[in-house]
This record gives structure tokens, sequence and C-alpha cells, in this order.
């Protein structure tokens, strides 16, 4: 398996991307690497792993870039560049830590999109209370989605739970405004006719109220909305914790028991930082792109190529074309 | 000022509706009610109060019932006989802590709708950190928005939250995927420039994980997006406090900290608590009809009742009326 990633992407970039490329490099079999950036702040972060490639550019698409302009002229950025390696067969698949919409737009106009999928969708893992986690999609690839799109998301996303998390038989459901069939916008009333007969467990439709006690395994959603509930999950727990730290400071009581509850209550963070799953996929592209969190550190890039090999390994970019594809041709007939 | 109140509509009906109606009567001047349910439960918690009238029935909707044909059938149902009140004068506003969807027909089919509105909007003033809330609608009363449906609710939100909240100059944010100009899906493209134009004081985009920090004072969405944004900041927090509790009962040491800091903990507890805020107003009817939360205790609905007032006190209906029809025909010449 050989993955192109790119070093220069996200807040901790070079030095979090290399230390968990070097850990996935020593720990997983059959792995190489070609780390792409700058060869200098790089090297010295390396110990001479035969199997780390340095492709070296001092370019950067940076989070301030307008996408699609950064990608189009950026052609020896890092994001750029490690896209290419991809595109050229030297890479079986990529991940990036940086700029959300430019590593989408690398995804699209680089990559390119797999057979049979009309609007690639980007699925970040999400917390659930037992922690087992749920994929939802998209959230915020395509804002402006069809129902033949969230089809294909409910199709993509149990795919991935299947093969990659493990789960058989992964529950796929609708976010809706509502749990009763025949609720919604326009949109989700023909999605749910359309994932009603696919060829996938579809449990109907999920209010976003129950997402966190892990009411599916997939969440199908248009762009648009998956991006508002992603960020306001995480607006909502970051307001709860900063209150929680304001109650904990209030007086000298309260200050006794933060002390007293400390290890727990950061574990209680742990359980809702979803790094531990990988990265956020970009599922519907020719080859695996994951999109890390930003704030990536070591341990979350080890996990988000753990997760590209995966997907590589057991060939899922291909299994979801395949049954994409049967599907229009059954349509077709 | 004369109220119509659903008494049998919520979990605590009758006897919370019921008391706040009565701490209400007393305590707000002018004022004159109607407690619409069976008078053999309302009776017993009523004494002698001069201004409060019983209109009985022993009809109710329900949770369960599905909102367009419980209205349509329900004829002498608490809940539409309550709406008839200010359908025929008999009341300047109503409110009902029951079946939400049941409540927004009532309000349309039977209320009516305002001069200048195309859709009415659902609207819940939500908690922020600093205490001080922001509005937003709509959060499910209309699910396939249009453009001019959002410029509307700029509109609506900024009056009623300079009248009513007592905010000057409120800031109007468009609920979005970026803050940046130019984002967003079709819907959120188009709206951003009517509101742009219009005579308010428009932020711009703003975003879901921003939103309990106090970015807007009033926050535009289309029904779906908004009622996914609401469910999923109750979720989130439901959950948080769910894990919460099961950290501090995990050993010994946690359940000291929970002892000491349990009288503070509570308190964020009732930072999240929006009943403080009143009810959710249906913007956009003919007459202020308010939807308490179902599971309102005697203080909400006394907020909800005191809402209704200061909505029918400061003629807030009729403001967004003419506002709204000056800009069309402005916008006709």
């Amino acid at each position: 398996m050989r993955l192109a990633i790119d070093a220069m992407g996200g807040d901790n970039a070079p030095e979090a991307i290399v230390k968990g490329a070097v850990k996935a490099a020593e720990t997983i079999k059959n792995l190489e690497i070609t780390l792409v950036g700058d060869e200098e702040k790089i090297n010295p972060l390396l110990s001479g792993q035969n199997n780390i490639t340095v492709l070296h550019t001092t370019e950067m698409i940076t989070s301030e870039d307008e996408p699609v302009r950064a990608v189009r002229r950026k052609k020896n950025s890092s994001m750029v560049l490690m896209a290419n390696e991809v595109k050229e067969g030297r890479a079986d698949g990529c991940i990036s830590a940086g700029n959300t919409g430019a590593l989408m737009s690398a995804g699209l106009f680089v990559v390119g999109r797999m057979n049979g999928v009309d609007r690639p969708a980007l699925s970040p893992t999400l917390p659930t209370q037992d922690g087992k986690g749920f994929l939802m999609l998209d959230v915020g690839a395509n804002v402006d989605a069809k129902p033949e799109h969230l089809l294909q998301y409910g199709v993509i996303g149990s795919i991935y739970a299947e093969n990659v998390r493990n789960i058989s038989r992964p529950r796929v459901g609708l976010l809706n405004v509502g749990t009763e069939d025949g609720k919604g916008s326009d949109l989700t009333k023909k999605a749910f006719q359309l994932l009603k007969d696919a060829p996938i467990h579809f449990i109907g439709n999920v209010e976003a109220r129950d997402l966190l006690d892990g009411v599916a395994d997939v969440v199908v959603t248009d762009g648009f909305t998956g991006n508002v509930a992603l960020k306001t999950i995480e607006g909502t727990a970051m307001t709860m914790f900063s209150m929680m730290k304001k109650t904990f400071m209030s007086n000298f009581k309260t200050k006794i028991a933060a002390g007293l509850a400390k290890n727990d209550l950061r574990k209680l963070k742990d359980q809702l930082d979803y790094s531990e799953y990988g990265g956020a996929g970009l599922f519907g592209l020719a080859s695996p792109v994951i999109k890390a969190h930003g704030s990536s550190n070591e341990r979350a890039v080890f996990n988000a190529i753990r997760q590209a090999c995966q997907m590589i390994e057991l060939n899922v970019t291909s299994t979801i074309s395949n049954t994409l594809q049967d599907m229009q041709q059954k349509e077709e007939k």
C-alpha cells in the first residue's frame, strides 16, 4: 500500500503529521508513505525509515486560501502534489489535515470522482455515548443535494460502516424533522422513498436530538444540514465545557470538587473527541482521500493513516463503485 | 388585554397551565384570561379570580394526533376552541403547550396569516452563554422555505427582538456553512442578497458553532435546518448532562465532588433552560400565538403569558405587518 500525505496541512504540521506517519510506517505492514512538503522541516523528524520518502515542495495552501482558486493556482502546493501522486498511480490514497474546502477541490479536480457517484460526500465518524460512533454524510461537500445523492450516500455509508468499521447490517437513518414516515422537506420525502428500496438496512427517519445516543450507524443528510448539525454538536459541547469550567472555578467548594473529579472529567472530554475514529472520508472519489481534523495530533494522524489503509486493503472504493453501478443498471432495465 | 389559553396542552396540564394563568391574572394589569378545557379539572385550581373565565370542553388534541387532521376533525378540542376565541375577536392572542404541529395548523387555518407574510415561522428564544439569548426562526413551520421567506423572517425577528426583548439594533444573522459572503446553498445565497438590502441590522452569515456564544440576536434559517439545529442543541446538551452524571457517579472521589458542586451544577442546567425567555412565537399570524414548551411548569406558562401580553401591548403584530407591506410596496415601484 502506498499513501501520499500532505505533511504541511493542519495546526500541528509538520511535526504531528510526520510523527504520526513514522509511527504508522513502523507498525503497519506493507505500507509505503510519501510525505509531501518542505524537506528541511520534515527530514529532521525522520530517522532513516526506508518506507518513507519525501517529495519536496515549499508551496502550501493555507486555511485562509479560497479553496477552488488555491487548488487551480498553487500547482506545486503540498496538497496538490499529494493528490497528483494518487492521480498518476504512485499512491493508492492520500491524507491531509489542511484546508477542507481545498482538499475537496483537489479530490474532485485532481483525484476525480468514482464511477457511479454524482457528488462526493464529506463524512466524519462522530462520537456517541456508548463509544461506538456513527458515520454522518454529507457534512458540507454538497450543499444543494438531490434525492439521488442522498441515496448514494446511504449506500456508500453502509458499505464503509460494514467493511471498515466492522458493523454488520449497519442501520442507515435519514436525518429529518420527525421520525414518522412522510415527514420532512421535498428533498427528504423523495430521498426516503429511494432509500427504502436500496440494498441497505434503512431504518427510516432519525431526529437530530437522538444522534449522540447512537440512533443509527450511518446518518444520511444533505451537506448544508449535515454541516449545521456537525457544527452545532461541536459548538454546544464547547459551550458546555466552557460553562462547566466557569462553574468549577466559581467558589472554594467547586474548586475542591474540580480537583477531585479532574481526571474523570478529562475522560468525559476524551469520549467526545472523534479523532479516535480516524479522519473524515471524502467518499465518492476514485481513491481514498481522508481529511484529518485540522487540530490533529500524532495519534489522530496515525488513526487517519490506519483508516486509509483499511479502505485500500478492503477495496472499499471498488465495492462502492460496483454496488452503485449495479443499482443504476437495474434502475435502467 | 384578553388571552385565550389551552388549559389541556402539555405534559403538566392542566395544573401548571392553570397555576401559571392564576399568577399572571394576579400580577399583570388589565389582563383577562379565558382558560379552555375541562372545567371539572380546572375549577378546583382556581380561587375566584374575576379576570379568569373557563370555556368548558372535554375534547383534546394529544401529542400523538396527526396535526392537520386533528385540527380539522376535533372542532371542539381545547386548542381549536382557543384559536376560535382569537379568530372571533374575543381574545387578542392565545397560548398552548400542546402538540406543536397542531398549534401551527390551528394558527394557520383558524387564526390566519397576517398581511405581508407568506409562511409563518416558529421561533423560540434559545439560551446563550451570557444569558442574553437569541431568537431563531424558523425551527420547523416551513421546511421548504424560499429566499423571500427568509427575508420576512429577518424583518419579523428584528422587530420582535427590538420591541419585546428590548435589544436596540438587533444583530440579524443568516445561519450558513461558513461566515464569508457568497457561501452556502442556493437558498442562503439568494436570501443573503435580500437580507442585505432589508431595513434591518444584517450582520451576514453566522455559523452553527457560534450560536450559543451569542453571535447574533436573531438567527434566520429555513424550518428544516432550524429544526435540526434546535434538536441538535437539545440532544447534545442532554447527552452531555447524562455523561456528566455518569462520570460523577463513577467512583468515591467523584461522588464527593458531585456533593460539593451539586448546587452550582444545577445552576448550569438552569442557564440552558430556555423557558425563562417565554415560549416559541408563531410569527406571521394575524394575532400573537405562543407555543409554550411541552414540559412547561407554572413559571414557564407565566413567562409565555407575559410574552404574549408584551406582543399585544406593543402592537408587534401590526408593526411587523406594516413594515413588510411597506417593503413590498417599495419593491413593486
